[in-house]
C-alpha cells in the first residue's frame, strides 16, 4: 500500500484491500469512520445470533445485517461493498474450529450466508479522545487489555457466553465524563458496565488481561469496564455452528459511515 | 375488577386478566410500569421480523424475546408471565386478515410461535409528565393522532413499510426538553423523527390523523412526530404471513419492569 494511504477514503481503502495489495490490521485507518467486526452464518443460526445481540446489546451491537441471505453488498453501511473480500483477512471456522485465515472468501461463499457486521470500541474510543480524555492503551500502544467475567450474557438459542469486556483506566471525574459521551453511542457499545474493583466481576488479576495486553493504572485512577466485541466470539465458539466466518481480530471492515452519525442523539 | 385494582402490582393485574375478571384497555394501569406491544409469529418469519425491527429501532423497539420458539413465559419482563392468557384481549390473523378477537390464545397456542414484546409510548410520556411537560392527549382525554409518513422503514425479509407517526404539540422550548429526555429512552421509541411541517414527511392534513384521535395545536406550538408502533402492524399487514398474534390496540402486557428502568443512562 502506497504511503498515506490508510488516510484517504473509506472506499479507497476497500478497493486496495480487494485488489490484494493490503491484508494488514485496520488499526488507525480511515480516521472518523465507523470500522466493523464481521460475523457471517448460514440462515439456519440468523435467529437465534440475532437474538442473542438483541438481548446483549452491549456486548453485541449489530451495526448492520445482510438484506438477504446470500447477497455480498452491504448498501446501508458502504458503497459498492462486497463482504467477501473487502476485509483484509478472515477466518473460517467448522464446527467451532478455526480452518483456515485467508484474505479473500469467495470461495467459501454459499447462498444460505447471512452477515452481521458488529460496532468496534475504535469509535467510542475517537469520541472520548475528541472530548481531550486520555486512552491509556493508545498512549501505550498497545492492545486494550479485555479480560473475561462473570456476567452471564442472556442466552439465545445455540449462543450463550460470559461477557468479556474491554478496560481503560481514568480518574473519576474522567470517567463520569466517559460515562457520559459513551451513552450517546450505544451502536458501539454504549455506557461502561463496571468501575473499580475487578473482582466484583469476576477478574482475577487486573494485570493478567485473557485478550489483549496489559496497561498501567496510576495512582487515583479507577479501571472503567465496556462490554466488549470479543464476547460474540466466545458465544460463537461455544456454540460452535458446522460454518461460520468471521473477521480476524483488528483486520475489520471501514464503512463510509462517519463515527459522528453512531451518535443516538 | 375491584376498584382501585388499576393501581394495585403488574403481578395481581395480570391475575385478574388471566382469571378472565378484566378485558378492558389497560391505560393507566400500574403507573410506573412498562406496558408492552405484542407480536407474536411463527418461527419461519421470526428472522425477518426481528431484523426489520433491528433496522427500525426507533419504530420497533424490541424489549423482548420468547427463549425458544414454543415457550409461554418470559421471564425476563415478569414474574410467572404466560403469554397466551396475561393480555386483556388479543388478535388473531391468518394470512394477513383479523379471524378473531379474543381473551386468551391458548387455543391457537403452537410449538413453533415465537413471541415478540414492543415498546410504547405509555413510558416516554410517564417521563415527559414527571418532568412537566403536559402531554396534550392525556389532558384532552384522547388517543394520541397517529399518521402515515412517506418515511420508508428499511426493508426486512418479507417486511416493509412506511414510518407512522404519534404526534405530540410542544412550544419549542419544551420540544428540546423532551427530546434530550426521550433520547434517554430508546427502547420505547426514542428521540423524535421530525418536528414542523407535516408535509415534509407527507402528512397531508394534521388535523385528520390515520389512527387516533385529533387534539389541538394552540399558537406558537409545533407538531413533534415520534415513530409508533403501529408501524411493524403496517408492516405485518403488507407482509400478511400465515399466522399472526397481536394484542388488541391499548390492550397491553403490563411487565415488572419499572419505567424508570427504559432509561439508556
Amino acid at each position: 500500500m502506497q504511503k498515506d494511504a490508510s488516510l484517504t477514503t473509506p472506499a479507497a481503502i476497500r478497493k486496495i484491500v480487494r485488489g490484494g495489495d493490503y491484508s494488514g490490521n485496520t488499526s488507525g485507518f480511515a480516521p472518523g469512520f465507523v470500522q466493523a467486526n464481521l460475523v457471517i452464518l448460514p440462515k439456519q443460526y440468523a435467529f437465534d445470533f440475532l437474538q442473542f445481540s438483541q438481548a446483549n446489546p452491549k456486548a453485541c451491537p449489530i451495526i448492520a445485517t445482510s438484506r438477504l441471505p446470500g447477497v455480498t453488498d452491504m448498501p446501508t453501511v458502504g458503497e459498492d461493498i462486497d463482504i467477501r473480500s473487502d476485509l483484509p483477512r478472515y477466518r473460517v471456522f467448522k464446527n467451532g474450529q478455526m480452518i483456515k485465515e485467508v484474505t479473500n472468501i469467495t470461495e467459501y461463499w454459499r447462498d444460505d450466508l447471512v452477515t452481521f457486521l458488529i460496532g468496534c470500541s475504535f469509535s467510542f474510543e475517537e469520541a472520548l479522545i475528541a472530548a481531550g480524555l486520555e486512552i491509556r492503551n493508545i498512549t501505550e500502544q498497545r492492545n486494550v487489555p479485555m479480560y473475561l467475567t462473570n456476567i452471564a450474557c442472556q442466552k439465545a438459542g445455540i449462543f450463550h457466553a460470559n461477557m468479556v469486556v474491554s478496560m481503560r483506566p481514568m480518574k473519576p471525574a474522567d470517567a463520569i465524563r466517559a460515562i457520559q459521551i459513551c451513552s450517546r453511542f450505544p451502536g458501539v457499545h454504549g455506557a461502561p458496565v463496571h468501575f473499580g474493583d475487578p473482582a466484583a466481576i469476576g477478574i482475577k488479576d487486573i494485570n493478567k488481561p485473557e485478550f489483549g495486553d496489559q496497561v498501567s493504572i496510576r495512582e487515583g485512577e479507577v479501571p472503567v469496564f465496556w462490554a466488549c466485541g470479543v464476547t460474540p466470539q466466545i458465544a460463537i465458539a461455544n456454540a460452535a455452528p458446522d460454518f461460520c466466518i468471521t473477521h480476524s481480530p483488528g483486520h475489520m471492515l471501514i464503512t463510509d459511515i462517519p463515527n459522528s452519525k453512531m451518535a443516538a442523539f
